[in-house]
């Protein structure tokens, strides 16, 4: 790679003068892998809707969908390390050599953007934040100090302040971080530097056993922080939920009584606005009472929930949230930033956060810059390098503006509306569901007071969590008892195994809290529609109709 | 962007058929914007190279180069606001104006690729990763399962298989995170585990005080993780070094005695491979020995070090390091695999690590799973969604091969040493340098013994960080005293504006330790040559030379 020049300078047998990369040829492979990129994964997002405009084909679709784009390709691990050669060697490798694997990696690549991809909190593919996520990764910059990172640092800036105006505060702060998971972490180290700013540099060693409170549905994170912060999961208390999964007040009150009793020190109460399995909403407004009553920091989990702060019409599952003291908000789950896009936001305006995380390392933020310091926010953050992940949501943001995302967010609710109860508009397809595509056997465990299965009143899911059983052909006549749900309890995974293995759809399941196995059909894409709804019962049916 | 269509499906007045995107429109935006950061960002990368292949016509490219392509383009943060008009609105706006977003954004943007770039641990492009990095923001994934990220999983699984390896140790585990301050929380709370499992449910309180130990010059992440593990900053004892920035294993000894004889619990020794100032690297077998006998964890913090584990001609530097409990080892520093790149490994095999952070979440992790569930790695982490940092850095090393990342190193390296020591083949320009860009100038503080300023005997500097002053005219005959510190202490930051405004350069500077402010240079990237290394020099003379 190196061309041969006159007035070689060679020191320690190495090359010195010129570059030793042939920039030609790096940039020639970059510019086929981008075109590589766009036709396999970029155009492919898309590709079936192309033919799929009208109801009619839909089933014609269905057919030659399945044989050129599926969601995966399923190879076992075993088979799939030696699919890929994936050994590293001190040899390099030629630049086709290497399109072949991009082109492996991408073909057994589970699809996250595939619109039959509903398995977690995060699908589709957003074409702005995709453009800024390729401009992140060209410029690689790292978001600490204004001199690197000029534009990012005010993009960043730009993104919280209206998050925080969002949220109902009229000022605030916050920074961007590597996850919903981190970000409570945060919240959880912050409460506690505001209930004893001492801890920061004494420790928890010789101090009261601090102790949190948060729903026993809550994500397990909370459990992940307690332990990481030296708090133990042991102070963290679970408290009961109603039967559609949200924190029941009285039982909060009630457990940080007892708490104080027992001569623990209860700092932080984590509600959570949209939780994972369920997507049920806390009731903020009377946990800010407690909290308030007690001199309790109330951090609100909203990594998935928040997104409906964006939609008028759905904000209202947040009320009370600006009373909140710290916020978690994932825009790379609903709002579709890209992973990771996780904001922590914080009410205080007085330096909290960065009273509690600053280690002022003086290679980094030194005072005597010529310009604001003020503006070098990195000594906020847990991490060193950062990655500028605010842009990728002001992107879409400037794209779509506030009503494109509030669009987005009502569509998905709406589509969640429509998988579970077939609130078709007059002239849809509500009797041919119910006939053709047996919607009786998707019970919903959105409300948990199911006494039998079918026939039974339920409310409306308030969110785009829909869970659900399929009850096969094999058990729609047998009597509820153990035996049923032992068996019950084998349908949803062996379902999920043909659909792997097919690679038609991917949603998940799980067992939760003494209920077995069920399925969580998630819809967040603004490429998935209606015809996707009908797609997911008729393929879960095909796929566990003979068991 | 919705098209109009019969048979419309309408609920809460969404248009629930089709989808609402512009697939096209989209395509096409993402397709132009490629275009742009190709152009823009990937091209210019290298620009001045195309121009600067013999010595010879150095200083005409220095001119045409500082006329068409900047380092930065600086502008003070209000000024910026106004040039790029961050605010987010209600209405979306159209392609072409967010192209020209584009644009602003990559114009006032750092280009951290620059050859010109040494203002950080990280610089340059490598145009492998990037290719990794583009398709990982297309594919979107998120590192938790198998089921969701095959590939990824396989591919993180080869890569710390392979840095294992080169640790030395014989088997181990590890996991890729967002930063080397993470990876040094991760080993904090490993090592805190192994001292006492009970922590991770009962936490802290009530235990004796836990204490560990780093050196004076250890990364400030040191700090942000005793406190946010609620250890305390003041349990962090930081040991003295030697003149070049090293740990004293005798100093060491003795602090851990002291700890033990005031009933502190020791735990931890996170020695230094590389310390982010000046490049140090701690004598790890003598460290290890005393861990041995004292029974405590020994984590080495070779973030920036890690990668001259690559040659074979510098990997001595870490001599000892397979004696090491646990490693940090980023190699989006000088093995150029974007940010954020970096590993945290351990050596233990028995599962520590998942029993230390794992949380059993029943939605992801379920145990039913029709594969081998122990490819599930996720819940190693502290994070939830996870991004697959490890395939930017598998897919340079494929390309380039143990080899090339060998030649990478060993380059840095080799023009380190020759910008501080002028080591150059004969034939090279060592006595122009002398003549013309006064070297002498520029006093090494690698060695901190410094008695004066001229003509002391040096050692070598061990690795890529090239500490030292730029005495302008006005202090060239001064007598060093307080007043001749006092100023040349104002030196560096007042060369830094000049340098930022003018966009022709950036390397950083800081005090350090009762050094008064000094420069540091970095060098990583190979598209970084001889010439830019008499460019600096020469830069910098000419921006301090009326001081």
């Amino acid at each position: 790679m190196v061309p041969s020049r006159k007035n070689m300078v060679l020191v320690d047998g190495v090359i010195l003068n010129g570059p030793t990369t042939d920039a030609k040829a790096g940039e020639r492979f970059v510019e086929d892998a981008c075109r590589l990129i766009m036709e396999e994964v970029v155009l492919k997002a898309t590709d079936i809707r192309e033919k799929n405009l009208t109801i009619n084909s839909y089933h014609i679709d269905h057919l030659s969908y399945c044989k050129s784009l599926k969601v995966c390709e399923w190879r076992p691990p075993e088979e799939l390390k030696r699919l890929l050669d994936l050994e590293l060697r001190d040899a390099g490798e030629p630049h086709h050599r290497l399109l072949e694997r991009c082109q492996d990696i991408i073909r057994y690549s589970v699809k996250t953007n595939h619109p039959r991809f509903f398995n977690q909190l995060y699908a589709g593919l957003d074409y702005y934040s995709l453009v800024a996520r390729f401009m992140t990764e060209a410029l690689n910059p790292s978001v600490y100090t204004y001199e690197v990172s000029p534009v990012f640092l005010l993009v960043e800036e730009a993104v919280l302040k209206k998050m925080i105006e969002f949220i109902g505060w009229k000022e605030g702060d916050g920074i961007f971080n590597p996850g919903g998971s981190v970000s409570n972490m945060y919240a959880m180290n912050l409460a506690r530097y505001k209930y004893c700013p001492d801890i920061k540099e004494k420790g928890l060693s010789g101090l009261p056993r601090l102790i949190l409170f948060t729903s026993a549905e809550c994500h397990y994170s909370m459990k992940k922080s307690a332990s990481f912060l030296g708090i133990g999961t042991e102070n963290v208390c679970f408290v009961e939920t109603d039967g559609r999964g949200k924190m029941i007040p009285e039982e909060l009150e009630k457990r940080v009584q007892e708490a104080e009793k027992e001569g623990a020190a209860p700092f932080l109460v984590c509600a959570t606005s949209g939780t994972t399995v369920l997507g049920a909403f806390d009731p903020l407004d009377e946990i800010a009472d407690i909290c308030e009553r007690h001199g309790l920091w109330l951090h609100v989990d909203a990594s998935w929930g928040g997104s409906a702060l964006m939609s008028r019409k759905h904000r209202r599952l947040l009320q009370g949230i600006h009373r909140a003291d710290s916020v978690a908000w994932n825009p790379h789950k609903m709002l579709m930033a890209g992973i990771q896009c996780c904001a922590f936001l914080v009410k205080d305006k007085s330096d909290l956060l960065k009273r509690c995380y600053s280690a002022n390392a003086s290679y980094l933020f030194q005072q005597d810059k010529f310009y604001d310091v003020s503006y070098d926010t990195g000594d906020k953050s847990i991490q060193c390098s950062r990655r500028p992940d605010a842009f990728k949501f002001w992107m879409a943001w400037k794209a779509l503006g506030t009503l494109g995302l509030e669009e987005r967010v009502n569509r998905a609710l709406a589509l969640s509306s429509v998988l579970a109860w077939g609130e078709i508009h007059p002239g849809g397809r509500a009797d041919e569901i119910q006939v053709h595509y047996v919607l009786m056997e998707f019970i919903s465990l959105t409300c948990m007071n199911i006494e039998g299965f079918i026939g039974t009143s339920m409310e409306k899911p308030e969110y785009a969590n829909i869970c659900f059983w399929y009850i096969p052909p094999s058990l729609r006549q047998m009597e509820e008892g153990p035996e049923f749900w032992a068996k019950l309890h084998l349908v949803a995974p062996a379902i999920k195994e043909r659909m792997m293995k097919k690679g038609s759809l991917m949603l998940g399941y799980q067992p939760h809290r003494g209920k077995v196995n069920f399925f969580r059909q998630v819809v967040i894409s603004p490429q998935v529609s209606r015809e996707d709804m009908d797609f997911l019962l008729d393929e879960i049916d095909l796929l566990g109709r003979d068991m």
